[in-house]
């Protein structure tokens, strides 16, 4: 990766979490959407993480992030408990998941102070945190080239005012399939990512999980595929992951015409697919590219309309 | 359409459905497998429909199916009532089906005879009727090039002896995705595809309806999307009229490399998408090939990495 590589700017949560499968759990690991995103994304490009943790966030989970060309000087440490999350999957690929336990911690007084050399970030992702937070950190951005948000369901429920006036602001809009449902009230995806497309962002990305994800554009639409999995084993940040890895392939070819976001989309499935390999960050933060572009390979002959394999 | 287009044998049901939304209901209209097959694969090769019928079949029924290009010469007529089936559908995009009534009439003797000009037939879709009657089916066939086989539930849980004996005999497998993990014992599609696969076809073809079809062969895979639908009507036949365009385009082409495959995956789409919109085979016997075509230009721009639309 060359020096000339744009750094992103992400803002969100840090955590410890602790998951339960049927057969396996892990406690207090590295968690957290932005981790998730962090460890992803800087595979492709420097990283400018803003974020708080407590006091109790170990050396070894700030030397893992401190390790991967990700920019530690926005990360917050407040006297008190890191965020903990706590769930349980169950389903026959652990597609279901419960949610046990949250506990806020120092992550409930948040509020995102930029660095001054982070305000003229290019790249910016706003991790589905409260939409207050994500539009004060759009408060303090300069001049961004593509700024990219997720949200989750707590937020459609409880801040859609703020949510619809993040939409409004950013450049791309990342949500699952239930999530762009409720938003819109369309029962059909081409439908709602329209309604969503009218608050004024060129992108809509909608994540189906293990069935792709779908970008929307005005006038175009294009299915990355989920790379075909053989074994799941802690779904937690599949989502991140792929927000990290399209961001990352945003960043690194220094614009984002369709082409960019179309392999990037494919660079985020094979994120996504690391990530639920293993628990926590682990299977993402071991990934070297030549495996990363492996993987994108067998997506770009998924998509292939020719007889034999490039 | 040229006369040098091999003719698709097909033999399978033809019923009469009574079909029930939550808005709308259609009774005794024309449906059963092989007559959403026969209207889908029509539009691209002569048909050779081999069923059962009673004598209370309209002739307003054979007409339609008699003016598409689909030889008639082995639609038997018995005495006594067509198959009936009735089904509810509900859901938000009308994705949950219960059947309320399943009366075999006539096709309860149903065994199946190929007229002997059939019997060189070069394609053959065996649609999901009872593993024992497609066994009969390929017995009376001379040296196909292509052959393939749907399957339900039901011969799963009933006859799956029979059934693997089908799966040794055919080039191709089609299957949803629920049946491909309850028949291989195998959580992840991959793994599932490949347990099919170990009984000899080249081919498995995992459809996943509004979540796109996958194509696995040996060492490659490919993903059809679904067509982006804006309206469900009625979701009976999609995946037998999604199996006649398949069908369509490998006797079109005259092979079924993986090139005319992965192309006639996408034509699938298409008429799947376009069985879904209307009652019955309304819908894709109304369709015309520049609708066709465009539906798949569509389909091809969801899975290209260009910059900017064809």
């Amino acid at each position: 990766m060359g020096d000339s590589v744009s750094p992103i700017l992400v803002v969100g949560s840090v955590a410890l979490d602790t998951v339960h499968t049927p057969t396996e759990s892990a406690t207090d690991v590295l968690g957290g959407g932005a981790s998730y995103f962090c460890l992803a994304g800087s595979i492709f490009a420097p990283i400018r993480l803003v974020a708080v943790v407590g006091d109790d966030f170990s050396p070894a989970n700030r030397a893992l992030l401190e390790s991967r060309n990700i920019d530690l000087g926005g990360l917050e440490v407040l006297k008190g408990k890191t965020f903990r999350w706590t769930a349980r999957y169950s389903g026959v690929r652990l597609e279901e998941r419960e949610t046990l336990d949250t506990q806020l911690n120092v992550f409930a007084g948040f509020h995102p102070v930029l660095p001054a050399a982070y305000r003229s970030s290019r790249v910016v992702f706003l991790s589905n945190i409260q939409p207050d937070l994500q539009l004060d950190v759009l408060d303090q951005v300069e001049k961004a080239d593509f700024v990219a948000c997720d949200t989750i369901k707590l937020w459609l429920d409880t801040a859609r005012p703020g949510l619809e006036r993040v939409f409004r602001r950013v450049d791309c809009v990342l949500v699952n399939d239930e999530e762009a449902v409720q938003f819109s009230g369309q029962r059909f995806l081409p439908a709602a990512a329209r309604q969503i497309l009218s608050y004024g962002p060129r992108v809509v990305i909608i994540k189906r999980g293990e069935n792709g994800s779908l970008l929307f554009t005005r006038d175009r639409v294009f299915l990355a595929p989920a790379h075909p999995l053989e074994t799941v084993r802690d779904p937690t940040g599949a989502g991140d992951a792929f927000a990290g890895g399209l961001l990352g392939a945003v960043a690194r070819a220094g614009h984002h015409g369709d082409d960019v976001l179309r392999r990037g989309m494919l660079y985020g499935s094979v994120l996504g697919s690391l990530a639920v390999e293993d628990f926590s960050v682990l299977r993402i933060a071991s990934a070297k590219m030549p495996e990363i572009e492996g993987r994108l390979s067998t997506l770009v002959d998924m998509i292939s309309l020719n007889g034999s394999r490039a």
